[in-house]
């Protein structure tokens, strides 16, 4: 009644997933077989689940972590961008409120003579995607075949596209099931599903960002320092340069939460303004990608080196490039008024006098989506002209009527629901106790020390 | 990337597994609600093969134990026997080899006045399965509706059938899931599983078998015990006596495994006759049945009251009725050549002098599945012919050359195979070192104390 003989069993998934369930190791060839399997239809969706199950509960090795990314890396194409003569390197973030930082790091890189081959996604729960902000950006196509990709990097040195057919294949039908079946939240799974992407697109080194915090999907430092050393290690068993830094998501990032708004701060952040937490976080992501990159020997050479190339315009110059190319309008660059507009807005003002305590960024976030900033189902269309601008950060003094928050927005329902969720994300204190969290938690992995 | 936010969920599904994946406990709400639009199909397999896993690793609390039965048997009809003045008492055996207590306790207790309502099993893996047993004899229709297995019990006060689809169907749907997702060997899934159908005959109280041993399910004592506490605590919370026997399955039961051989031994056993282990663990589960069926004040004298049914021909005599009213030729019992006959015959013999120190059971079971007495797969049809039958038990002397074992077979290569695993299947120590395992190891619950 309990088991099957083992002379009855033909097909091995079960036994992979036995083994598993009890808490054994899988070797490499187990998990390639079960993911080959899968990627193939060879094996449905209810013994997979199981499996998923089983590996969120149990959790992995390092040595299955990193085989699992290899199986689902090579379900796929993996690019070749060797004829590129310069180093690739990606930057890669597991997802925050207001972080636009790719659309300034893919540009600012390229200006200093690193390939950038991204390859993004849309936003997903309370988060934003730099997809949608890309494409709000009036004509711009992120929908490239691997070909276009290829020539568009080697024509301006970065290209910032979505998941395609070819690129791990099984990390898509694999991701789909997770969403449904309780099995997302997984160091393990969620370090495979990134680490096989980012690994496809031929890069040979990775600046990843972790984000930590109310408004990130690991809450607590632990959780985030965790998933971190294990997309470092899985990175370095596959012969790549990655580090991880450790990143504050405990309020939002910058100003602006909301498409089109976002591309309005990226462009200001390229032309050495903006506010200020944006600025520092993408000089430090973009002085590792230069030093990874080959073009700077320190971190900190790589940081001036990026302040240069945005004082002197490159930077921007880069954006307005890669813009064009992909059948963007290059005129929103220079005139904001070009980007998708929202009809009305809609301030929210401090009831009393004091210091800003408490942005509680996940509702933040949650308050764009329901704008239709994002999606509250998978089969919901991005609005992206609305969002919210924040007039105070965290720590900041704040007057009785003072604004705290515009809403930008094309729906009254909508906006009424939004409105009610950030009255709710506030806290204004009578003293500035707030202890402030620094911007940049930690580092995790020493890539430029093995160069 | 690693959650979906709350005001997007809209099905509760995931929420019910992602609270079992996190460890909690759920309410008998969430249970029914997953169990019924599973069984009603609203909910795919991928989720429930997922939350299957999560209560595989994370365990149930009694609790929820009681909720998952109670769902499982309300998914179909509940018997009604009210009509039947007698207590209805069914027993329940895990599965063994050799183990065709059920073909002799259904007429036992019945001849005492005890009403039986029987659903039975097939053979899984190397055990063997009551309706494959009844199936033997020429002509015996185990397929009985509802309303034939009522009219059956009314005349004969004991019916023997398969699971009809009216009975806890969410039950069957479940467990063709878990057969092939790793998701079987749970006490808390075989409990529901178990309770739940019979539950669902109508009965005022179950007599459990708990086999553990080499032949069993549950190796181990400690594994048999804690399902068999389970059992009797989901049967008292649903209101039933329930007693469970833990007994031995390290050897097979009795001298006999295979269909139709195992009938010649029943009715050895219901003529007074047959070997010394199948007979006692027979009067002894007998005894139950009388005492809680209220026939005999205790089990001492529900023990001798079978004894003079059996002495007295009145067993016999009712399982005579009973084959008959099943459209089974009742020739066989007194005749067993007019049962399937096997073709051909082989010996084991002992190859040195000494005492035979084990029976290796499940391998003795696989054996005969491989004989063709049970199914490699699912689909393969049972032989009723085929068989083993045992000269002798652990503990008894045997010489050199002295027959061990006679193997009843058809096709060669099947019986080939089958002695090469008989032959790993025994030991012949120097020495009567082999310390005896009693037949019952212990008694769990104490029904007959709250009468």
């Amino acid at each position: 009644m309990t088991s099957t003989p083992a002379h009855a069993q033909t097909f091995r998934a079960i036994d992979i997933i036995r083994k598993k369930r009890d808490g054994g190791e899988l070797s490499r060839a187990e998990i390639e077989s079960l993911v080959s399997a899968y990627a193939r239809g060879d094996i449905p969706d209810y013994q997979v689940s199981a499996w998923l199950m089983a590996v969120v509960i149990r959790g992995m090795t390092r040595a299955e972590t990193a085989a699992l990314t290899d199986a689902m890396l090579h379900s796929g194409e993996v690019l070749d961008l060797s004829s590129l003569s310069a180093k690739k390197v990606d930057k890669h973030s597991t997802g925050g409120v207001g972080d636009k930082t790719s659309l300034v790091l893919a540009p600012l890189a390229a200006a200093a003579g690193v390939v950038v081959p991204m390859i993004s996604g849309r936003g997903l729960g309370h988060t934003g995607g730099t997809l949608d902000k890309l494409e709000a950006i009036p004509g711009f196509n992120v929908n490239l075949t691997v070909a276009q990709f290829r020539r568009v990097l080697e024509t301006c040195g970065c290209a910032m596209i979505g998941q395609t057919a070819e690129i791990a294949p099984a990390d898509r039908k694999l991701y789909a099931l997770r969403d449904v079946t309780g099995t997302v939240e997984s160091p393990y799974l969620i370090c495979a599903s990134i680490m096989s992407k980012k690994l496809a697109e031929g890069i040979d080194a990775l600046v990843l960002d972790v984000k930590t915090g109310s408004g990130a999907f690991m809450k607590s430092e632990q959780d985030a320092a965790f998933l971190a050393d294990l997309m470092v290690e899985t990175g370095e068993r596959m012969g790549k340069q990655v580090v991880a830094l450790i990143t504050d998501m405990d309020q939002p990032l910058g100003n602006i939460i909301g498409n089109a708004l976002e591309v309005v701060e990226v462009v200001e952040v390229l032309r050495g303004e903006g506010p200020r937490d944006l600025r520092q976080l993408c000089l430090e992501l973009a002085g590792w990608m230069l030093h990874l990159g080959g073009v700077s020997d320190t971190v900190a050479q790589g940081k001036e080196q990026s302040e240069r190339l945005i004082a002197s315009g490159k930077a921007l110059d880069k954006f307005r490039q890669m813009v064009a190319l992909r059948g963007g309008d290059p005129r929103t660059i220079d005139d904001p008024k070009k980007l998708p507009q929202a009809l009305h807005t809609m301030t929210l003002s401090s009831p009393k006098n004091g210091y800003l305590a408490v942005w509680q960024c996940e509702q933040v976030g949650t308050a764009c989506v329901i704008l239709g900033g994002g999606r509250e189902r998978k089969e919901d269309s991005v609005d992206p002209a609305v969002g919210i601008v924040l007039h105070k950060k965290v720590g900041d003094t704040v007057s009785s009527g003072e604004p705290l928050a515009t809403i930008y927005y094309n729906a009254e329902a909508r906006a009424a629901r939004a409105r009610q969720l950030l009255e709710q994300s506030y806290q204004i204190a009578d003293s500035p106790t707030h202890e402030k969290r620094p911007l940049i938690h930690r580092v995790i992995g020493k890539p430029g020390e093995k160069n």
